[in-house]
């Protein structure tokens, strides 16, 4: 039985897990839009096959392809992960794909919130974007509630314990629920992750592509402590962005009320698109144009949390080993896996944006 | 781990189970090509519905369906039929569809023939029928071997133990394995059937559009047992044929060396597709035509048993229900239901040409 429900996560007692709680597996989609993804894709699937089997190594992977690349997807994809047909119109699965949550009998339940390409300045079209959810929920036969908001997965990180960490820059934004006060949103929140307490921080590091997504910046490692975005240096003008939600993160409880324990983790240069690379993307009007120089918002928060590891974006920088060494010191049970993700980070995303957790439950 | 294999059935082992052995649940594939489906496929897709829905009180299923009539599809079927997006040219699920095998053990495994659209007089193009199988193992989590020869789901009967049914109409065809000789024919079918017996049947009812498929004419009730379809009217031009393959069962032995015990069932007047439903179907070059005055073969021996029940089309005909009460009688221990199948039967193919059972397994 797979029903639309009408009630909400709170009304039924359902909660969201904290994607460091464990994991049933992994869904990710196949990238191949030539206008998003250099040189028709193909680097960008090579990067698909080598995080898909990276996390494979620890939890189940399916990976969900256009008809028109399932073939492709199947010969590149070892046989231990799954690929199914499902259409999309990029591979942004945190964003265009359900939130799932549980209930007390470990039953699985998904929350499908409406997807319009991040305030309609992604993509020319997306209606297959904005069906994903729903195939999904089919395929792991699991009760769907839509949710009547606009809303990205990666706006927003929750601690599984009635704590929602998001950015006024992304949720609060004319471009997604211009009709919605921000009391009406954080009910929304309330209702459909069955949170009792939201954390606003400011903004984030991409307002030309997500408007913010709070999944560059800030993290929970588990309830009560907190990954953030760093960089001491003063003439980095991300600085003020991470310093304000520092500060913000500082004087705040959660939803045990507890303060919170902050750990800094480096950011990395940006990455800029080079000419070389920009003249591999096809231009099409109406989505987001990926042209030379434009800098994309690179930093190790935008990791994935998976069974038992940290899968780490690297991007041939400094940074790299003094990130993974503090991300592995924040997690001692759990393996860190660097994964180099410049060809993912070109389009604007990053390891976390491409993938999306199926809680455990009891099945 | 959904893999490959190069190695055969027979030589690992997997068994092909009757119809008639306890199923896992039923696949199917959403109806909507106007080339094929008058009037847009509409009232198709509502038999669709009621057979789905009808199966379903004794087996789950699944529908798999285009992204295009996801929503509609989706809408239509109640929720405890599961909807998969998977791409097809044709609702055809018996034939594009992949043989489910089992082991000892209870594992499953599937068999993927070539597909050509019937020896290429069905559709204008089938790269997607073709693919329907792998990707129903994806799902279903099954091994495949792709088996070396044209092949279709109803182009064959087993009994589970060793027999195959058929016929030198379809089979020994020079559109489907010209390259092959009878006796290499035979020799796939023992290896990706795990078959000892082979029993040849002459001609199907349908020379036009399956090139005589056996679920037309014959199928076993359980092993030793077989139902044909049989007229005394010795006006009706398909008598010499149902006689010539009554006279072969009689003459032959299966792979436990039994003689057949063999049913008659009436057979319905054919199916005539009037100028009023041939208005409504679309003329695409190179697809079968469905003209007015063209005549279906009709026939109850395309009925689909699933768990407890025998799934029987009617035809408004006077047979209905001398042969309901003949199925009734062959099946003491399951109920025979009655749907209404012009809809389908319009098309060239019945209930068990849109149906495909996953055995039970030991998942």
């Amino acid at each position: 039985m797979v029903a639309t429900i009408d009630s909400t996560p709170r009304a039924d007692g359902f909660r969201m897990p904290g994607e460091f709680e464990a994991h049933a597996g992994t869904w990710m989609l196949w990238p191949q839009r030539p206008d998003g993804w250099r040189l028709g894709a193909k680097p960008a699937q090579r990067a698909w096959v080598e995080l898909a089997t990276t996390i494979a190594r620890f939890e189940p992977v399916t990976v969900g392809v256009n008809h028109d690349q399932f073939l492709n997807a199947r010969g590149r994809l070892p046989p231990h992960i799954r690929v199914l047909e499902l259409s999309s119109d990029d591979a942004w699965i945190r964003d265009s794909g359900p939130s799932f949550l549980v209930n007390e009998e470990g039953e699985v339940r998904a929350v499908d919130w409406h997807f319009n390409s991040w305030g309609q300045i992604g993509l020319a079209a997306w209606d297959r974007d904005d069906m994903v959810a729903r195939k999904i929920c089919e395929v792991e036969g699991v009760d769907r509630c839509r949710a009547p908001l606009v809303m990205e997965g990666g706006s927003f990180h929750v601690d599984g314990e009635g704590t929602v960490l998001t950015t006024e820059e992304c949720l609060l934004n004319p471009n997604r629920n211009p009709e919605l006060s921000k009391q009406q949103i954080e009910h929304y929140l309330f209702e459909y992750l069955n949170a009792e307490t939201i954390i606003w921080l400011g903004r984030g590091l991409d307002p030309d592509v997500t408007s913010g997504h709070v999944d560059d910046v800030a993290f929970f490692v588990r309830p009560g402590v907190v990954a953030v975005a760093w960089t001491d240096d003063p003439s980095d003008h991300r600085r003020e962005i991470l310093v304000e939600n520092y500060e913000r993160l500082r004087n705040v409880t959660d939803a045990r009320e507890r303060r919170l324990e902050i750990h800094k983790i480096p950011l990395p240069a940006e990455v800029v698109i080079t000419e070389e690379e920009a003249s591999g993307i096809d231009v099409v009007e109406g989505t987001l144009p990926l042209e030379a120089g434009f800098s994309q918002a690179a930093t190790y928060i935008n990791s994935y949390l998976c069974n038992g590891a940290v899968i780490m974006p690297t991007f041939d920088d400094p940074c790299d080993e003094p990130a993974r060494r503090a991300l592995q010191d924040l997690f001692p049970e759990r393996t860190v896996v660097p994964v180099p993700s410049r060809e993912i980070i070109l389009a604007g995303g990053n390891i976390h944006c491409v993938t999306q957790q199926v809680p455990l439950g009891s099945r």
